[in-house]
């Protein structure tokens, strides 16, 4: 057996923008025989995100909104010819693509308050997001 | 002995916002055996954030203003209405909770100009960052 | 042999702002007994950043003029009176310094339409860029 573990997670996002809690699906895609390590939470896809934050309900209201004031829709972006989502793939930019998350006691040593969120810039879709694990 | 090692750092910061320079104690963070390998630092808070840059203190000013700019306080945000700090949430959206930097000779191998940063959006508070080395 | 591997990838860059496609490179940097694993890229200098989206020209176009927009050149900076070039040190604190990605049959396991980009805040330079690779 190799040493790094890999899962994908597959999410049904449900509008155009939206933030899903994926913490508990991260969770189970670590190997119950992993007790310290490291988590990447990996996006492949262009005009989504993630971020680790706090789930609460009018905090994410907030973050999609700050996001449309950065990066407003349809302000005659030059990929709009194209594929008119250039607003998705630029709050992309600004969120990250992957993060990395200490394993320890057999699971992602979260803060408190910190939940990881997929964003969706460019739903609603099926989303695929990849769970690489490196065991001690 | 399993392979990666684990280090919690402790920062108390100063201000309301304020950005801390942690370069010297992830190095020392780091086990005196490792030559090789990957350091991820981890910020286990909401309100709170971590990046990589120059620590000149113009250019820290900058960067705590530009960050108002981006995330003015109290623009009427949901979640003001349950903590009065969505400010702080939104701005370490933007910077990130992670860096994960490479590992020769012993320590990180930052370029010549970089040094780790530290957050801080809602304090003075005692913060917590983690590091997570995986050994070659 | 120990078990991480470390490449160092050099960008001639050719504008003051410009974006370059360094997936090949990256690939060409994990070693070929390489299965899965994990490898993070890493931009050591401050005025320069990494993300991962699309290497559409119009698009790429469209985000250096976003980060021109959020983080306008000469706006009384106090960094401008040492180095000239804040605004460079304040998009690559938007964009980060490092990612990392699943390697998965041997090669980075990127979507459809994700590519590595390298960005330029402050050239025409030389660049350095640093590819570890745990390997499983």
């Amino acid at each position: 057996m190799g040493r790094s573990m890999h899962t994908s997670i597959t999410v049904e996002t449900t509008d155009r923008v939206s933030v899903h809690d994926i913490t508990d699906n991260v969770s189970e895609a670590i190997p119950v025989e992993v007790g310290q390590g490291l988590c990447t939470v990996f996006v492949p896809h262009t005009t989504a995100g993630v971020t680790i934050n706090e789930a609460e309900s009018r905090l994410i209201d907030d973050m999609e909104s700050k996001l449309a004031d950065l990066v407003p829709t349809g302000q005659g972006y030059g990929h709009d010819e194209i594929d008119d989502n250039a607003d998705a793939h630029l709050r992309s930019m600004l969120l990250g693509q992957s993060v990395t998350i200490p394993i320890t006691t057999g699971d992602v040593n979260l803060g408190t308050w910190q939940s990881i969120l997929l964003f969706e810039g460019d739903g609603p879709r099926t989303r695929t997001v990849e769970v690489a694990v490196i065991p001690a």
